[in-house]
C-alpha cells in the first residue's frame, strides 16, 4: 500500500482554495449522480458552485458557451470544470473539464485527499473498482424503473418493471450488497492490524469509494425500503458500521447529509414506486 | 496537455518484460470485455497469459486460490493480476490484483505506453471518459438482448428484447456514435495543428481509449450489421479513418486482429439476432 496522502484538513490550505476553483455541472434540484461529486466537496469542505442549482440556468447551455477548440466534446452530465484563475465564473480555454461520474470522484480524491493512495497503487485500483462497481449498481437500479427506454415513461413500462425489479431484488441487489460486505469484512481487519473496522472500504479512513457507495446504498434504502428492511440483517458491516458512520459520524459531511441543503430523492436514478418494492412484511 | 508517452515500441524493454507477468482472468472462448485488455497486450507486443483459454480451468476457481488476506474480493470479471517476480505462474500475495476493464485498460495504458499523459492530465482524463463511455454502451449493446435479466435465456425474453433494441437503435446507438464521430472530428485539426486527423480519438497517436472504441464498433458491426450499414455515412471519420486505420494499418494490433487467435463474436455480449437489427434495406 502506498504512503497514506494528508489528511483533507491538513490538505486544504487558504492558497489551495485561490489556485482552483470546482464548477459541478449537472442537472438542477435532483440528486443524481451528481450527489456522489458533491460529497466529496462536503466532506473535504472544499468551496465548489454547483451551477445549475445556483444560476437556474440550463446545464447544456452553459456547456455549449464553453471555447470548445480547447475541449473535447462531452457524452453526459455530470461534467466537473476546474478553474485555475481564481473563481472565474466564465469558462476559459484553460478550464479543465472532466466527465464521468467515477472519473470525476476520483480526480477530486487525488486532489482534495480522498485518495487512499497514488493512481497506480493498489489502494487506489481498489477503490476505483468500488467506485466503478457502485455506479454499475446505480445503473441497474435505474433501469429496473427502464428496462425498455429511457426515453419513455415508467407508465409505458410499467409491465416490464415489475419483471425486472423482480430480478434486480432477487439476484442483483444481494450480489451487489454482499460484494460491498465481504469488502469490507475483508477490511475490518483490527486487534490492532487496524484498518476499516467496517466503516470504510479501503485502508482505515474515508475514502471518495465510501463515499460514492454510500450514496448509492442512501438511494436504495429509498427507493426499495421493504426490500432493504428485509436483507439489512445479512449484511452487519454495511448497515451497522459503513452506513451509520458516515450517516452520523463523519464530520462535515454528516452535517452535510443532516442540512437541507442536501437535495431529496424523488423523480431521478432511484425512484420509489411501491409496486417495484417488496410487499411490505414479505419474507 | 501533458508531455507523451515513449512509444510503445520504445517503452517495452527486455527487463520489463522480466520485472512484470500479466495474467487476463477472464470466461473462455469468448471475447467479451476481455478483448479490450488483450488489444492492449497485443498493440504494445506485450507478453500475457490468457489464464482461463490457456488451461481451460474455471477462472472463479482460479481466484478463489488467491491469497484472500493479501486482495480484497473483486466483483466480476475480467480481472488482471500482475506478477513482480518473473514468470510466477501461481498467485502470490505480493500480486497486484486489479478487476474492471477500464481500470485495467487505463492501468495497462500508463504502464505500457497508450496512456496519452499522465493520470490526472487533460489528456488523460479524456481518454478515461471515453473508455467509460465505450463500456456504458457496451452495457446497453448487452441489454438490448436482456433487458429483463441477465438470468433468463434470450428466447424468454424475446418480446421485450425486440422493444428495446428498436430503442437502442434509433436513439442511443446514434447518441452514442455521434460523440465518438464529434470526439474524432475535434481531434482532427491538422493543416499541420497536427493530432489524431480522424485516426485517434486524444492526441496524435494510438491509446487505451481507441482500442476499447474499436472493440466496441467490432462488435456492434456484429450484432447490428443492417443498422451500422444504414448508418455509416452519418459518421465519416469513425468509418473512414477511425476503424479501418486500427483495422488495417495499426501494426502489431492490426496483425492480431486479422489472426485467426482473436476470438470470434458469439454469445457473449455482441450477439446477433437478426431480429433484433434493422430490416434489411428499411431506411
Amino acid at each position: 500500500m502506498a504512503a497514506a496522502p494528508p489528511s483533507p484538513k491538513r490538505a486544504r490550505t487558504s492558497k489551495d482554495q485561490d489556485d482552483k476553483t470546482y464548477h459541478l455541472l449537472y442537472h438542477p434540484t435532483i440528486p443524481g449522480r451528481g450527489e456522489c461529486i458533491r460529497l466529496i466537496f462536503e466532506a473535504t469542505q472544499t468551496p465548489y458552485v454547483d451551477v445549475s442549482n445556483a444560476t437556474k440556468d440550463d446545464v447544456y447551455s452553459i456547456l455549449s458557451k464553453s471555447p470548445d477548440q480547447a475541449h473535447p466534446p462531452i457524452f453526459a452530465l455530470p461534467a466537473l470544470r476546474v478553474s485555475t484563475k481564481g473563481s472565474s465564473s466564465s469558462p476559459s480555454s484553460d478550464d479543465l473539464i472532466i466527465s464521468q461520474t467515477t472519473s470525476i470522484v476520483e480526480y477530486l480524491g487525488h486532489e482534495l485527499g480522498l485518495a487512499p493512495g497514488p493512481p497506480q497503487s493498489a489502494a487506489n485500483l481498489h477503490a476505483r473498482q468500488l467506485a466503478l462497481t457502485a455506479l454499475d449498481l446505480t445503473v441497474e437500479a435505474h433501469d429496473s424503473h427502464h428496462p425498455i427506454s429511457v426515453e419513455f415513461y415508467y407508465e409505458d413500462q410499467a409491465v416490464e418493471s415489475k419483471q425486472r425489479a423482480e430480478n434486480f431484488r432477487s439476484a442483483r441487489l444481494p450480489k451487489f450488497l454482499a460484494h460491498l460486505e465481504a469488502v469490507l469484512a475483508w477490511n475490518a481487519v483490527d486487534a490492532d492490524g487496524r484498518r476499516g473496522k467496517g466503516r470504510y472500504v479501503v485502508g482505515d479512513k474515508l475514502s471518495y469509494a465510501d463515499l460514492v457507495w454510500w450514496q448509492v446504498i442512501d438511494g436504495l434504502l429509498f427507493a426499495f425500503p421493504n426490500e432493504l428492511a428485509a436483507r439489512k440483517p445479512d449484511y452487519s458491516h454495511l448497515f451497522t458500521k459503513f452506513y451509520p458512520g458516515i450517516k452520523d459520524d463523519e464530520g462535515a459531511v454528516s452535517a452535510y447529509i443532516a442540512s437541507d441543503r442536501r437535495l431529496p430523492f424523488g423523480d431521478g436514478m432511484f425512484r420509489h414506486y411501491p409496486e417495484l418494492d417488496r410487499e411490505s412484511g414479505d419474507a
